[in-house]
């Protein structure tokens, strides 16, 4: 039989998926002989239970809590519902991980009209009896009953006022009395019902609220945002109250054993004297700084720093701690290690290996990838963002922070970067015709889109801040102004953005920008010492290359050709190719392009100074390389000489109805080998160039979109001939490698046959995922919202690597892309290659390399640190 | 070291593969002591040599030819290239699989200026010696060097009217002479040269002019419209020429065992005396029947006849005969099992089992179960079809045949069906709003579109004939009318289509029906006695049903339930749903199609009467059901009362960018349970009513478009939670299925998960071939076409079971399916249901059964015998 309940002497910090992160801690702290009131813990497998049963609380589980509450009884000598000696509880919730957004605390549960008066009477003190009352009717049925809070906090002010109180503590035990009847008569005027007497129903109420919180919208929005599984439920701990309200001997407050804002080794914490925990919360007087505490009472100070010393070198990490003083004896009720800025992760993480305290593996374990974010892209100024005004929220589509002149187009954008300006490109939604506006833009804001719009792709991929889908803001592209809170901005205004939050705020904010040194660069460098796999960056420009190198990228991974294409110099070079008759008049176009793609890759060359380079040819279908709108298509066509009529029947016949299943990729260098062709030129003669400067360059040619190894072959030949042929007539010495994309299923399914042509696989998870889900990232905003309200998804199944499906493709690929070419070369792009999670999974699969955008090449060498060390973390406990 | 060159002597008929079938037989017919010309075959693979070796025949192959050639020499004591004795030889292709389109025959190869004079001398017959010289020439010029025919055929005709001759026969020696000196010199003038005079030369450019043709283009089309690999390559049967040309005891004939049209037992065969085999195919002279050979020659014929009979025993099977005579000596230079029509197959293998010749399962196994197809459509009365004169021809998109009136849209089609008459729905392309025109039509006639388009898919469905992509009707849709052949055809006027052959002719032609009869009927009941795979219909309506139970469907294997919605009488209904704003107003508009369906539903149960109807939920995405013209939009927002400026955002708000990966499937279900709900209700209401009269339905629920088990739950708790109300409400017992498609791969990868869930599963390998190739259907006409010239495909992918990709994801959801649910329920729906090659491999993959549309259930049955006897062939030979 399932055992549903623990005592706290029963459970220990290991059994914290079954008591959760506080209730495991609770019971870590009592066997470590801390002075934790007594207590016990119903276990997350109750909570599954409860969801399991229909949202109930079975007998069974209800008769353990009961023989478990009879156990603590004993133990602590008093009785639940009695008036002579009551035994008062505080319920809290407590899951893995720490989940803000969950039901917190009840305090004080257990009392009634009767209990009351006995606390009364055997305290001494009716005031704080009847006050303890009055906040437990407030709590319980604010957050197990449902009625707002509102109406107790007006009623109390009414309280207050008619006795002319201004802090509750002016209160004494009459008008808490009278506080107390008011509570009362508002739950029954809003429940129907008489506030419950009975202290077991109270209880069994106040779980069944923490169990039903794990489901609250607030709940699951953070589950979704931090990759929190809805199995794993939440534990409710069950605790004897201790009461920091007992009078001027009694206090509550909350301590950090370091600095969690910098990381300095220093006690940081508040308190609060006479005061229940939710007054430190609520700010209603000014707590303390955990230092004057030794004034106060330097006994009880004295106790509670050994405690920080004792907890921070038992968990080998900084701690968070809550404890409660009554009538001058402490308690501790909570401990863990502590949430922390990203700066402060690195700090403490260094520090705990200086003092010896943990090795750099450990250390290296303790840091959240992800966390490492928010140091790799320019942040306000704090202070001059004390003044800045929010006009508008939107979605955090790509962190970072800007300001800029707003400019509605991509063309103004480039004229406004050629005159200097700092520019923020507002868009409706962006298209790929924008990506030349957004190159030039310090920031993008769009009206529309997702997290995985056109927008927030891109600028995710540029390194570019970007608040997307920002509903609020009224945009008139065309009259180039927009409206936000009730306030009209034109065309070169300055506004700021911050993609980490999403807010749009008035005028220019300073910023600062971001530096990988100090502590952050050691923790790289340790990063490098343990990881196995190869960290490459996508980067199509030299900007790009640059800033990769810097964050120590060690090649690049994916260079999207593309978006070379639509620098204004060559769009129309390109469209001219687009709307050629004849092969002849096709190659006339690209050769126009020719010796500027050279340059762009030879540029390349140079910045990555002999690391890999992998060229993805040609990708997307040539319709986004076209104008849509009337005015634009005229303008064009003028410039092609051929008329508007055919300019349009030519966009019509490139229309398509399933463009990602399209004629793209792979597909175009089969319809038009010249385009492969020149393309090939550029990189082979750019290599050649650079290599007769001393370099060795090794160009990786990477094939989009194959499904089939014959499409690859094809391909591959135009490639190798003409490569050779350049490399004969320069008579020189090259290696390039040829290989493909793994972004089709049955590519993956195939991977045997490819892997007999392709000298590498670059997993191409975006398009690969889509596929596999047959779900179009485009069109999956409005199914999604209501997969999350059903729990059918719990995150955006296109925004992180499903490894139980796309996963069993890749394993299929890699294992027999492996067996059919032994030396194959593995690696991915595309934006789950900086995701942690994936690149676990990369590393599972023992891939050569990860490629991810230039700013989360960090995040990607930490990442692949860690798993390499939980192998070997494995290794050692078989 | 492989051998490439086989005399007859050393063959026999199982070599097939590696000597082809005319070389195969030769040997065959050799070892059986037939009186054949001695000779021998360059194997298929010095085909695929010739091609891995760039176009040429190395050394080593060529070395074996004229060794092998020497020893035939030695054989029959004659000189290739000696005029005193010359031996001279056809050559003549010959691959595994019959190939019309590649190069046939060279005769009389060896000749030459010298060894032409030698030819005369010996035989005393120089008027033979010059025409077997000029023909050679010509075909030597024609198929090896390329100059065109019509030169020589324009001299011939020259040097005839010069002589006052009309027949060829008509020529002497000298006008043969002068003929001789006419194609040297127009050869000279082609190519720049002499005509080659070396024998050896001519032998082998004539081999290569044999593997060259596997290459041509109408080579290339014919294998893609018969899935024949181009890795097959043909072989070269080189043979002493006897000739049929020498005189009035010399001859020529092709000869049946059996007619082939009709299956009679009766030899069947035509000839011509003083003759050679070109002269028969020309039809220079009208050929005279083979029992008209007794009276000339009765030896002979009376040898011919023991010969055809032994053949006929000997393989078993209807032969196909080729045969010269020389100077009153029979020779046989070919036999095969005879091509014969559908009708004449199923005779001739029910015959042969009367006869005790082959055994039941024998017969099974000769008949091509594609061949079917003519049998089970409409066809027109062939006496009619003489008269009719034919005005266009598109793409043979849905077999049959059908007279009907014109019309240009759905309305005026449904209109005119309801006044009685016969419809021809003629369209630029079709779209799901056509359904109920369609549906109402004899045949589809469509300007744009291929064989796998919109029409054809949705015609080949319904059994209906369709032509498809006629590119030279100019149709002007709404002005009624269309040109073709220079005429104008209104709107009512008479035109027929034949699906097979793509033909459209002008007027009415009578036609006939199919019946699953006689010898047809014979050979289905045998099939049913082997095949292990249950065959059931994909059918949408009681016409459809009734029609797929006469041909032998055991349960209807995909019932679409969207072609219902498109019914004039519930559209409107439908679209006010999908224009509600709120689930009530939702189920307002459901609850009115409710009965509607449920009718349905009923009817189809009726129709099949106790056997298993699987009803698909709706699959389509909400924009295909909304009108896209501005007229209809107009129209349609004042039926439905809201503006047509909010239609159209609708109607923008449902577009999508990739519609096939969009909101559709199992995802409308999710965003909208209440569709599903109603669904339900009327499949368990109509179920229930019928049982009620003692049938016993078990109504099979699928959902489509899954990709994640748990949206499946979803899907399936709205399903039971609606469908357990209504069972127990009407105090019955009902038992009911509820599975889903695997179409999508993720679906097919986590099968194991969503067997859990699903207690069928039916591959919908349409959408799972596309999803696996990452192609869509209906934007890969450009690539397609791409894709064959450069020989990547050599058929659409989508059009037939993918073993390798698709296959493999079928294995994988079949095997981890049955691991989790050992009793599931296996089946395909799809156009590939009725495909022999996937027929074979469900069977492999041990599936329960097939889904087809009705007409390709006979082909289904036959295809699921064959492949059972397959696997009593192999277990028989282990």
């Amino acid at each position: 039989m399932s055992k549903y309940v623990y005592m706290f002497s029963e459970g220990n910090a290991k059994m914290r998926n079954l008591l959760g992160g506080k209730g495991a801690n609770l019971a870590e702290m009592t066997g470590l002989g801390l002075p934790v009131p007594r207590g016990f813990t119903v276990t997350t497998e109750a909570c599954t239970r409860y969801y399991e049963d229909g949202e109930t609380i079975e007998k069974d589980i209800e008769a353990e809590i009961f023989e478990t509450l009879a156990k603590t009884e004993e133990m602590i000598g008093k009785k639940f519902g009695d008036p002579k000696n009551p035994y008062l509880v505080s319920v809290r919730s407590g899951s893995r991980a720490s989940m803000p957004g969950m039901m917190d605390t009840i305090l004080n549960l257990g009392l009634n009209d009767e209990v009351v008066t006995g606390l009364a009477e055997l305290t001494q003190n009716p005031r704080f009896a009847y006050d303890s009352y009055r906040r437990f009717i407030a709590m319980f049925s604010d957050v197990v009953m449902e009625v707002p809070k509102s109406l107790f906090e007006e009623a109390l002010d009414e309280v207050k006022a008619s006795v002319e109180a201004i802090h509750d503590t002016d209160l004494d035990e009459h008008a808490m009395k009278q506080v107390v009847d008011r509570y009362k008569a508002i739950y029954k005027e809003q429940k129907q019902a008489d506030f419950p007497q009975e202290p077991r129903r109270q209880l069994i109420e106040a779980v069944k609220a923490v169990f039903r919180s794990w489901n609250n919208e607030r709940a699951i929005i953070y589950r979704r945002m931090n990759d929190i599984p809805v199995s794993w439920g939440t534990a409710v701990n069950i605790q004897e109250m201790v009461y920091g309200n007992m009078g001027n001997t009694s206090g509550t407050g909350v301590a950090f054993t370091r600095n969690p804002s910098t990381g300095e080794k220093k006690l940081y914490g508040e308190f609060l004297m006479n005061a229940q925990g939710e007054d430190v919360v609520a700010g209603i007087r000014t707590p303390q700084s955990i230092q004057q505490l030794q004034d106060i009472m330097p006994d009880v100070y004295e106790q509670f720093i050994k405690i920080a010393d004792r907890l921070e070198n038992h968990y080998n990490d900084m701690q968070d701690m809550e404890f409660t003083i009554e009538r001058g004896q402490l308690f501790m009720l909570q401990t863990r290690n502590g949430k922390r800025t990203a700066a402060a992760a690195m700090k403490i993480a260094v520090d705990l290996v200086d003092e010896a305290m943990i090795s750099k593996a450990e250390a290296l374990m303790k840091i959240d990838p992800k966390q490492l974010d928010a140091l790799l892209h320019p942040t306000f100024e704090p202070k001059s963002l004390e003044d800045a005004s929010v006009i508008a929220k939107g979605l955090p589509a790509s962190p970072g922070a800007a300001s800029g002149q707003v400019y509605f187009n991509a063309e103004d954008a480039t004229e406004a970067s050629a005159r200097g300006e700092k520019i923020i490109l507002v868009r409706l939604e962006t298209s790929p015709e924008d990506i030349q506006g957004m190159n030039v833009s310090q920031g993008i804001l769009t009206g529309r889109g997702g997290m995985t719009s056109h927008a927030a792709v891109v600028a995710r991929g540029m390194g570019k801040c970007c608040v997307s889908g920002c509903s609020e803001l009224s945009i008139r592209e065309k009259d180039n102004y927009f409206m936000a809170s009730g306030k009209r901005f034109e065309k070169g205004d300055w506004i700021s953005l911050d993609g980490t939050t999403g807010k749009v705020y008035e005028n220019a904010i300073q910023t600062i920008d971001a530096t990988l040194s100090g502590d952050f660069a050691t923790i790289m460098e340790w990063a490098d010492e343990y990881r196995k796999l190869k960290i490459r960056a996508n980067a199509d420009t030299v900007r790009d290359a640059v800033k990769s190198l810097e964050l120590g990228a060690e090649g690049i991974g994916l260079c999207r050709t593309e978006h070379m294409f639509f620098e204004p110099d060559r769009i129309f070079a390109f469209r001219q190719m687009i709307v050629a008759k004849s092969e002849a008049e096709r190659r006339l176009a690209l050769e126009k392009i020719l010796p500027m793609q050279r340059d762009d890759f030879a540029g390349l060359f140079k910045a990555m100074n002999g690391h890999p380079v992998t060229i993805r040819l040609l990708d997307p279908p040539l319709h986004e390389f076209l104008p849509q709108e009337d005015q634009d298509i005229d303008q064009l066509a003028e410039a092609l000489k051929i008329s508007a009529d055919d300019l349009k029947t030519l966009i019509a016949d490139l229309h398509e109805l399933n463009p990602m299943m399209g004629h793209r990729g792979c597909r175009l260098a089969v319809s038009y080998p010249e385009i492969a062709e020149i393309q090939t030129r550029a990189i082979i003669e750019a290599a050649i160039e650079v290599n007769k400067k001393g370099m060795q360059v090794i160009p990786e040619i990477m094939i989009p979109l194959v499904c089939d190894v014959k499409e690859l072959k094809y391909v591959k030949s135009v490639i190798v001939d003409t490569a050779e042929k350049i490399i004969a007539k320069a008579g020189v010495k090259l290696t390039y490698l040829v290989g493909t994309m793994i972004e089709i299923p049955r590519a993956a399914l195939t991977a045997d046959e490819i892997a007999q042509e392709a000298e590498f696989f670059s997993f191409g998870t975006n398009d690969l995922t889509q596929m596999t889900y047959g779900l179009s990232r485009d069109d999956a905003g409005r199914i999604l919202d209501t997969y999350y309200q059903k729990n059918i998804f719990e995150s955006d199944p296109t925004a992180k690597l499903d490894l139980i499906g796309v996963g069993k493709l890749m394993k299929i690929a890699s294992d027999s892309g492996r067996a059919s070419r032994p030396n194959i070369k593995l690696g991915i792009c595309g934006e789950h290659g900086g995701d942690p999670a994936s690149i676990a999974f990369c590393h599972e699969l023992k891939f050569d390399y990860v490629s991810c955008s230039p700013f989360r090449v960090p995040i990607a060498r930490l990442a692949a640190a860690q798993s390499a060390l939980s192998d070997l973390d494995q290794m050692g406990q078989k």
